[in-house]
């Protein structure tokens, strides 16, 4: 199958902006003429939006990631590689970054197996670019929940996500040139815009 | 950890009599003094039983097949294990096995890879005995769904429910002495109880 779409992933901690990002890509893209396919993991598709109910219960991590792992495998058949065939831009609020970031890094299941699985999961496909929104978690969670709610996040989920972080920083070291782009997300969500756009547009211009 | 308890697995196509079976079987380990725990899969805890609404969605066959995987992750930590761990009596309708004769025999996806995710989820926990009803898929259906429905079952689903058979008589023929037991379905409830009692008190004395 070739595939002559563009598929973009936007990932990073809680409250760093990816929706927000997401939406102004995809006006952007649809301005440009291009089809632009706005998704979510997990997510998007009726049954991924089960298992974002699922995801409410208190899981053991190989049950959550399993259910991540269905949502995938369903949006990648159902939506992503139709939309790519058709040559649209797909904007996927996270993917199999997120899996290695919270269940490999911060809750520590075996990466080289959670690579393996995900790959049954995506049939091998993966983002064209990923763009990483990096936000401090302290912050990124005060945004997220507004003041009252970040107060009540202990001491124990700073660290957690924390080491989703770290992941995430590790992912970005290791990715092939081009591959990863690191945005400061402390910044207005129209200066992160315009940097992401930036970086879409030179593979917009390949394609 | 050492397993104190037994662990049952039924199993079958549809309409063999599984949960007539194992309702039988709860009563009467209950009778002898033992803590029967009845539990089904997929569902058998709150996570479970969202897993069970998202099996009417259409999925593709890796997210059904992670799916099952995730409710028995969830259901081998929350309810197996401390079961087995007190000493009880674990009847659970559909395990392992059923990943292997309907995704793996009946859909197609690869066996061994299939073994080795599903470890993943069960942290390596098999039952200490699998009772397998058997029964023709046609008559299984038709017990199930009343006769109307078996009619619209069309030849395709039959053809699939075959497979899940012959998928279920390959890993009969393939067990260890003592791990699984085959029992003709077509019989009498209380005919099939008999039989499916006397392997388990067989346990029930070496334990």
């Amino acid at each position: 199958m070739t595939v002559r779409g563009i598929f973009l992933a936007l990932e990073g901690g809680e409250g760093a902006g990816k929706s927000t990002l997401a939406s102004a890509l995809a006006a952007r893209v649809n301005a440009e003429g291009r089809e632009p396919v706005l998704t979510r993991e997990p997510g998007g598709t009726p049954a991924g939006e089960i298992v974002r109910t699922l995801l409410h219960e208190d899981l053991v991590p190989w049950a959550e990631t399993f259910a991540f792992l269905a949502a995938r495998a369903q949006i990648v058949a159902e939506v992503i590689r139709p939309a790519l065939q058709r040559g649209a831009v797909v904007i996927c609020d996270r993917f199999e970054a997120s899996t290695f970031a919270y269940q490999g890094y911060a809750r520590g299941l075996d990466l080289a197996t959670l690579r393996n699985i995900n790959r049954l999961a995506t049939g091998g496909l993966s983002p064209s670019l990923t763009l990483l929104l990096d936000i401090d978690p302290a912050a990124g969670l005060q945004r997220k929940h507004g003041e009252d709610e970040a107060i009540r996040t202990g001491l124990e989920s700073i660290a957690f996500h924390k080491k989703v972080r770290s992941g995430y920083f590790a992912m970005a070291a290791d990715a092939a040139p081009g591959g990863w782009l690191m945005l400061d997300a402390r910044r207005s969500p129209e200066s992160v815009a315009a940097d992401a756009w930036s970086a879409l547009e030179l593979l917009l211009r390949e394609t």
